[in-house]
């Protein structure tokens, strides 16, 4: 045998099917263990079926349940049921039982994006205990219940259809319904799971959850019948445009109307592009605004790409296509779950990095229910989902580690949680799992910004309890003196030294205590 | 329009191909900013380099060159070259330009695992720059160089062969040259860059890497010609079997001969099972050794994996298919890079965490040129990777962290640097940026009982170190007064004072400092 056919005889090269990369690899996408990868069935089926009402401007009623199939085998039985808006039946063995096949594949903020999770979920399912995903879903006002029973082929990225079935839709429900019997680690995930779903609550105080899991059973009633206007699809900004990109929305272009000119291309097919935009962009790049897109060549393409990612002048892209709580329901959610002394919000003004717009929301929350600790509790959130993993290379720990406390009158320990959330139609996941936040320089400093004005309001707040304090104290060392005072009066005037004690505290608390103010108010 | 138009309409069903996957998920492989990109964009080539030559028992000489094509637009061109064993010419198309296609995908160690690396940076360099990868590569006696330029169709994840042309090999040359041009931030990636290569020749010693970028030439010359092993082919582990894997085998096998039986199978298709091991296994599961495969039942297969992941007496993964560096050659690489005053290296014996065998490598390094700082310094390595981000969640960072460095007369600030490594046909990586290791019991463990042995050694030799000093301090002390008692005892006894003199200092040298003992070499 030669060197060469011993490396050829060595060497096999072959594809993977991406059900077959994330089957071997499945800790990427969070089933790393499992305790691990039982939080992470709970966490994909709850946020596919918050996005599936929420979107819809339906108040969602979830309900989760967690039972042991086989305490020995490690085996148990996960079921997730919304009133969310159901899937199409005929999509049913795709949204199951396909990597990467989905609907939220759009300019929208959603929860899931990657149309993957519950794949994960499923092939896990099958992996360790062989058992089918049962899915039961309805269209609103479908007259039947659409039941399927989903493998999948790994090797050839396939759902396989164990058994399908169709009922009368006798109650009239809308929503789905799912189930996977996994090995999982009850014991070991359960703090994670609750503190998944307690914190879920805080971020959909308008969502009734009920659990149910063994020797569990509680549910978080909504706090609130508002829901935050869902999110609207957007058209792609200029900035975040790279070539492929650009030769695909000019090919969908030209697919409509191939006399197409660069001006009506730009303010057609992009975010925050009018006429006026459009013209002073095309002047600085050097393109005359009536050359029809159809007579660009390749090196055009490729200048045009890198000139509308360079310029600066592009207006912020719009943010309809996000969904933010606002402040108020976000102090509603935390009053509703933390219970603190006091707590302020702030939303931050919509801004943008790469062409993705994002918000910023920062809330800080102090004392009350809050258990005293050496540095700020920090509760992420990311589109509505809490990250409750990798904390220590999260943005939003780097800017609250790299905050002098003292500045805004914090000693720790101290009662203090920092509430962090982005909404974006793409957040800068570290990785597929989604627990932890690259440190992307704009929004970094949004959070920071964010951030220093809720801690100043916390500032003010401890400050007032601070003069409060001050005063009740200089009260009550006045106060001491008021009987021997109101007695020398009396002796030097002859008067009664009631009538001095009576004058003297009305006085006292005319000067002092009106100074105090209403503190244990709320903000 | 119903409402169930309206939703349908709303909602677009889609699947996305693995390259429009990582097209749209970049930083998810690391490609998250020009900066970023760069640096990636060298590791992956370096890695497959390396891949390329030491697998093949060939001493690594690897070129890498980054020059700039654009200050302006930020554009750099990246190249690498090596003399490995060269890739089949049918083969290049697909290795560069379908993600998850490669030849890496068996139970051996080795730095590529995903087929995904070298595809995005093809992908990135096409989206930025619009520019094809150029590729070479002649076999080990091949008579022609063969030349490619790809491109990646992402919609279908296939690639495109914008040229291909055959040259003769005059120079007899092996080996594969890749060249890629792309948006890349040079000046902000460069000391990431630099450290990588750095820490990559620690790790090869018996690599020869020449680099050269802008201002900047340098070599790191190999130390030493040894190369560790190359690694085997492993079988699967029994421990690591899940429902599929065994379907999958037992299918295999079936096809070769359909009357195998149980403990053939065992015998013949898993990793450390010998004829015993396998009927002791059976006898526990309760399984007659003698039943044809071929007779399994669907649930009889599920209880079967189930309780050969079940199962406590099975024997380690082999670990011929792992290949450390050893503690030798892991030192030399240390005092050539880091250039301590003291080192020293551990290696431990193999183990294993769901089937998959891995060792573990740590080394500790004093003084010398390394700064003093806080805590220790990390250089972390998977598999040969030098790893340089996300440090703060990696398991050997936890591990670290978790010891009370003054039980090894440590006292910070010190100059002190930890080296792990970890070698596995699986590593444990948090995500496909191949950057954090996940805190998989198993291994942190080993991590920690190699460390402790290092930092025992370390407190050895600055205990050392210590009693010299006292020695010297007394040395000094008692010195000081040999003039003035040689002159006493010259008076008293009448004889000259330089004899008492010459005779004490005899003494206290024979006392003293016989104790002394020789530090300074490096163990």
């Amino acid at each position: 045998m030669t060197v060469l056919d011993e490396i050829l005889s060595r060497e096999e090269f072959r594809g993977l099917s991406p059900a077959e990369f994330f089957y071997r690899n499945r800790e990427i996408a969070g089933f790393s263990n499992p305790s691990r990868a039982l939080y992470q069935t709970v966490r994909e089926l709850v946020e596919n079926s918050l996005d599936a009402t929420e979107l819809y401007s339906i108040l969602p009623n979830i309900d989760v349940g967690i039972s042991i199939v086989s305490e020995e085998k490690n085996i148990v039985k996960v079921s997730v049921r919304d009133n969310g808006v159901g899937i199409p039946p005929k999509e049913v063995p795709n949204v199951f039982g396909k990597v990467f096949y989905g609907s939220k594949y759009k300019l929208r903020q959603s929860r899931g994006v990657f149309g993957l999770g519950v794949k994960m979920a499923v092939l896990y399912a099958q992996m360790t205990t062989g058992s089918p995903t049962l899915i039961r879903t309805a269209l609103p006002k479908s007259k039947n219940v659409y039941e399927y029973q989903i493998l999948i082929d790994i090797s050839k990225n396939q759902p396989i259809i164990v058994s399908n079935k169709v009922y009368k839709n006798k109650s009239k429900w809308h929503g789905t319904f799912v189930e996977l019997t996994l090995e999982g680690n009850w014991s070991s995930a359960r703090s994670r799971i609750m503190e998944y779903v307690k914190r879920t609550a805080l971020i959909t105080p308008y969502a009734t959850i009920r659990f149910k899991a063994p020797g569990i059973e509680f549910s978080f009633k909504r706090v609130t019948r508002k829901l935050p206007p869902p999110p609207g699809v957007g058209k792609p900004h200029p900035k975040g445009v790279d070539i492929e990109l650009l030769k695909q929305l000019i090919g969908s272009a030209l697919a409509n109307d191939n006399s197409l000119t660069l001006h009506e291309f730009l303010t057609q097919v992009f975010d925050s592009v009018g006429t006026k935009t459009a013209l002073s962009f095309l002047k600085w790049a050097g393109y005359d605004p009536r050359t029809p897109i159809s007579k660009l060549s390749i090196s055009q393409l490729d200048d045009l790409a890198r000139k509308m990612k360079n310029y600066t002048k592009w207006r912020r892209p719009k943010p309809h296509s996000l969904s933010p709580l606002g402040e108020e329901l976000l102090m509603e959610g935390i009053k509703g779950i933390l219970k603190p002394e006091f707590t302020s919000a702030v939303t931050r003004k919509p801004s943008s990095y790469g062409g993705h717009p994002f918000v910023i929301e920062v809330a800080i929350a102090w004392g009350g229910q809050i258990p005293a600790s050496d540095k700020p509790i920090l509760l992420r959130f990311a589109n509505k989902i809490p990250l409750l993993y990798d904390e220590g290379v999260d943005v939003s720990r780097k800017v609250i580690d790299s905050i002098d406390w003292n500045l805004y009158k914090v000693r720790f320990p101290a009662p203090l949680a920092v509430v962090t959330h982005i909404c974006s139609t793409k957040i800068p996941f570290k990785g597929v799992g989604k627990e932890a936040i690259a440190d992307v320089p704009e929004v970094e400093r949004e959070i920071e910004i964010a951030l220093r004005e809720v801690a100043r309001r916390l500032k003010r707040y401890l400050s007032r309890i601070e003069r409060q304090l001050e005063v009740k104290v200089r009260y009550v060392t006045i106060s001491k003196y008021i009987g021997e005072i109101s007695r020398a009066l009396s002796i030097i005037t002859g008067k009664d030294s009631k009538l001095f004690e009576k004058r003297l505290k009305l006085m006292v608390n005319q000067k002092i205590l009106r100074k105090e103010v209403k503190v244990h108010e709320t903000k």
